[in-house]
């Protein structure tokens, strides 16, 4: 019984309970019982400390990830408050941070941008629906135990997707770095550098300031603090505070220069105040439309999420529950869309900088969307000022370190299949977009996975004479019948070994033209599907229409049940089915 | 090598040649050298008995089919002349009839109407590039040797698919039936109600004639011809006469009657003689914007035209190669670009038609490629007053046999997972689209089967006293060592497995929490793949944090030789790598 059903079965039947079940379901289904039974007195200072510093970078990051996604600042405020403080109820990761992140936006603005998505005119709407269509499919996934689903993205095919959609990022961030409109030029070079020749001087300065103070604050000042033998929680810390920095300096700057006329785009006005909880209605057609993108973000949000909370789980020993993680991430997503948010994930740099400001348990989480709370509450107004150039330096300088090229290198030097996957996968999300790059990487992957697994071990068998046992004729000295072939295969037969097995007998009859009867020895296999059955009728009547006859032995007990249900029987006449191989060859050797 | 590369190292270098090489490499490529062969002076009436007769249906099919794809009928006629010849002198099906078919032309309709294809406003030119692009597809497949991708697409997912595209192909013809406009009404059923009210009777009269003539040619006809004792070739030839019957009743019907200002909407002039080669140029935006639509026609055409090639094969015995089938597909669809045809394919119903006719060989269809080219040139103008609704009858008749709900229950009994991917390939396909409804069954069936097969076979091992042989604990009574785990993995680990390898080793350190070395024995594993290396280097580090140490014995040379091209053994550090599980045992023991 899956943890969340336990616990209610539990609740629903608490006579008699059994109270240490009780609370193991309790603690399976909200992890938050379990850290904060073991909290101890030194993890406070450590998560208050975490908190703060998230804190400081959710507030710009918030802001500048719904405006990439096409979305208006708030969207990604209110998804950066209640989001994480319910993953912190139910998620298995410790560290890791849940809010708005940068691939997710991207795909959101790949949605929205859609002709039929766009043609709906209401981006905020569809933006909360994918937030609930997110919820509800990894609700739906974790109800069906699909957690495994993220084995099924190989690595190489993640990588090749990340540096693909950091690529389109920093693209679809030069516009706001130059301060001009995003220019449709498709492939006329010239074009483009007229959009960039008319590019507004105080937008580009702002740009290159931030971009030069961010990069700044990341190792040059680090190593100089180092030096000047700062303390390590100091040094966290003051280095922690350049995006914070970047944007007071700029919404300074904009607010107190004079450009002359010449206007910086700025975030603008947001509502003022918490968002109360709001239900989204839409016509169903609005839900179908946008499913389809809900399940492709939903399923990458899940995975790079996972891989996230992975990484920073064996670095401290703890363990994560992917079904669970499917529960955590569902309700934060079903959050953000009844408190008016853009769907959410596990972020790559939010979790680095709570995990490396030494969070020890999600009460930093907890701590940090608090404070953003109380900024959205108090501070809202001041928000309106920030210039874009500012925000988009700092997506420049988070997703920068996501574009691995030379990665391909070094996937492709070590397994070639895996390089080309990455690779496919990296131009599939530049050349046709990103469902169809991931689509791509994926059936590559899994293609070369099948052909290299599609093929069962098979064996022509003889009788070891004197005995009822029989052997492999390749590896034994056994009675063999001049009509008859015997075969044992190994493996359960299915859509993806059947033709394998089909040449194989081919085979086999070419360099036995005389057998008139076909015996499949199926002592190890465990099912036939479907699509081996379709097959297996088909080479039937070719055996048929030759004048030989297919034979089954040694079937175990519910593939006799399966076969049973259909006619295949009927169809093998005059061919029949054996219970023992030894049956078989009395009946036609 | 591939045929087509050894015939032409065999034509480059034909000093000193092998002729009975070179023969047999020619024929590997031009399969018609080998039945032309063996042709004999009896096949010779069979073939033109089967061409006539098909010939017969080819015309009414060319014409409705282009239609069906959004086309000018034109398209449809000249795909269906150069294309079935091409692939007579390639393929490797004596009977399969290439040409338009239905499911493929309602795949480009879906892809005329898309927004940003729609947009580019020339269905002509999409159209054509479509077949060039599924050609080219089929050709680089055929190099990959790519044929047996057949492979992953699995019958229950193709046969939710063609029932789903039927009933999408039926829902297209409605209006044709009825004489009027598609209505836009999404779920407002009063508004389809009002769009059927306003039929144009006199359409609606040639629709339900056509119907119950080419109703009453199938069954019907056949067994009152039967009781009449009239000799089975002419029935043969009279019962697939329906279609053309249709035509000539309906048009003259069209042409003489007097509809009171009513007019029925007839298919209209086509360009009079045989097309000349032409090469159509377009912008790289359009054939980049079409590629995606024509990988998906291409994959399913291929996948269905060897699937129908198959079931025809096996029932004379003959053998299909799929490698070869790619060749002469993707060879028809390049001359049907060439010479203005819609893309081409294997049909369903002109295959039957052919094969049920009596065709012995592809000289059947040369025959009734040849005759179509005729009338094209000699009758096109009287082509022109054909009504559509009298080819929308012929194509609701050809396709209602394709639509089988009862297939899904049939196969749910049979295979609840198989069934359930039906069901889903169904449905996704009408709410969805086509082109994500045969992802979803892919993807579904793929799910289920890699969920089956991630979960290798694995052993904690011990050794045989006074040996040096390993052996199961479970099965065997053998030595172990307290802070020792010996872990044997019989199978090559990769992104499917490794999660799976991962949680249980994670069960046995939990079991044994004294574990201070584990040791992986890997002389079954034959490939470690990118993911399984970033996951194994993971827990590595996990077990580093841990105070634990990974060490590694037995691996093959060729895997050593991938690992030695990373930093793993470094990172393995203080683990090592043994020889033996032996020497394993002696450092660590």
């Amino acid at each position: 019984m899956p943890p969340y059903l336990s616990f209610l079965y539990l609740k629903l039947n608490n006579r008699n309970q059994d109270m240490h079940a009780e609370r193991a379901a309790l603690a399976a289904f909200f992890p938050i019982v379990d850290w904060l039974k073991n909290y101890r007195r030194e993890d406070i200072s450590d998560d208050v400390f975490a908190g703060v510093i998230t804190a400081i970078l959710l507030v710009p990051q918030g802001i500048a990830y719904a405006l990439l996604a096409g979305l208006p600042p708030q969207l990604g405020l209110y998804a950066s408050i209640l989001p994480p403080i319910v993953y912190a109820l139910l998620g298995t990761s410790r560290t890791l941070s849940v809010g708005p992140v940068s691939v997710a936006a991207i795909m959101i603005a790949s949605a929205l941008t859609a002709p039929e998505i766009s043609a709906l005119g209401n981006p905020i709407q569809s933006g909360l629906i994918l937030s609930a269509e997110i919820g509800a499919i990894m609700l739906a996934m974790a109800m069906l135990r699909m957690g495994g689903l993220v084995n099924f993205i190989s690595h190489p095919v993640l990588a090749g997707f990340t540096s693909g959609a950091a690529l389109l990022i920093i693209v679809n961030q030069l516009p706001q770095v130059f301060g001009v409109k995003m220019p449709t030029c498709a492939l006329d070079l010239g074009c483009y550098a007229q959009a960039v020749g008319s590019f507004s001087a105080p937008t580009l300065a702002i740009s290159l300031g931030s971009l030069a103070l961010l990069i700044f604050f990341g190792s040059p000042l680090t190593r100089l603090l180092k030096k000047l033998r700062v303390n390590l929680s100091a040094i966290t810390a003051i280095s922690k505070c350049g995006p914070l920095l970047t944007v007071i300096l700029s919404t300074l700057a904009v607010s107190y220069a004079d450009f002359g006329g010449n206007p910086v785009a700025i975030v603008g006005p947001l509502p003022s105040g918490f968002p109360s909880p709001h239900f989204t209605s839409a016509h169903l057609e609005t839900w179908r439309l946008l499913l389809p993108y809900a399940g492709f973000i939903g399923l990458i949000s899940y995975v790079e999420s996972v891989a996230i909370a992975k990484v920073t789980a064996n670095l401290r020993g703890e363990k994560i529950a992917p079904n669970q993680e499917l529960i955590a991430l569902g309700s934060a997503n079903l959050t953000a869309f009844l408190f008016g948010g853009m769907p959410v994930a596990g972020g790559f740099s939010r979790t680095m900088v709570n995990f490396s400001a030494g969070a020890r348990t999600q009460m930093a989480m907890i701590i940090a969307a608090t404070l953003l709370g109380l900024s959205v509450i108090f501070l809202s107004a001041s928000f309106a000022n920030i210039p874009k150039a500012a925000l988009a330096a700092i997506i420049l300088v988070a997703i920068f370190r996501l574009v691995r090229i030379k990665h391909i290198l070094h996937t492709w030097r070590y397994d070639g299949g895996d390089g080309m996957a990455e690779l496919a996968t990296l131009l599939g999300v530049l050349v046709f977009g990103i469902e169809q790059g991931i689509t791509l990487g994926i059936i590559l992957t899994i293609a070369s996975h099948l052909r290299k697994t599609s093929q069962p071990h098979i064996a022509v068998v003889g009788r070891v004479p004197d005995t009822e046992h029989f052997r492999n004729i390749k590896r034994h000295s056994v009675e063999t019948w001049h009509h008859l072939l015997l075969v044992r295969i190994d493996e359960s037969i299915t859509f993806a070994n059947v033709s394998y097995i089909e040449d194989y007998l081919a085979g086999e009859l070419k360099r036995q033209p005389n057998t008139r009867h076909i015996v499949l020895i199926l002592s190890a296999v465990n099912d036939i599907d479907a699509t081996a059955l379709d097959a297996l009728e088909l080479f039937n009547q070719g055996l048929q229409a030759a004048g030989k006859t297919l034979n089954l032995s040694e079937a175990q007990d519910k593939v006799m049940d399966k076969l049973e249900k259909t006619d295949f029987f009927e169809q093998l006449q005059p061919g029949k089915v054996f219970a023992r191989t030894e049956d078989a060859v009395k009946a036609l050797g």
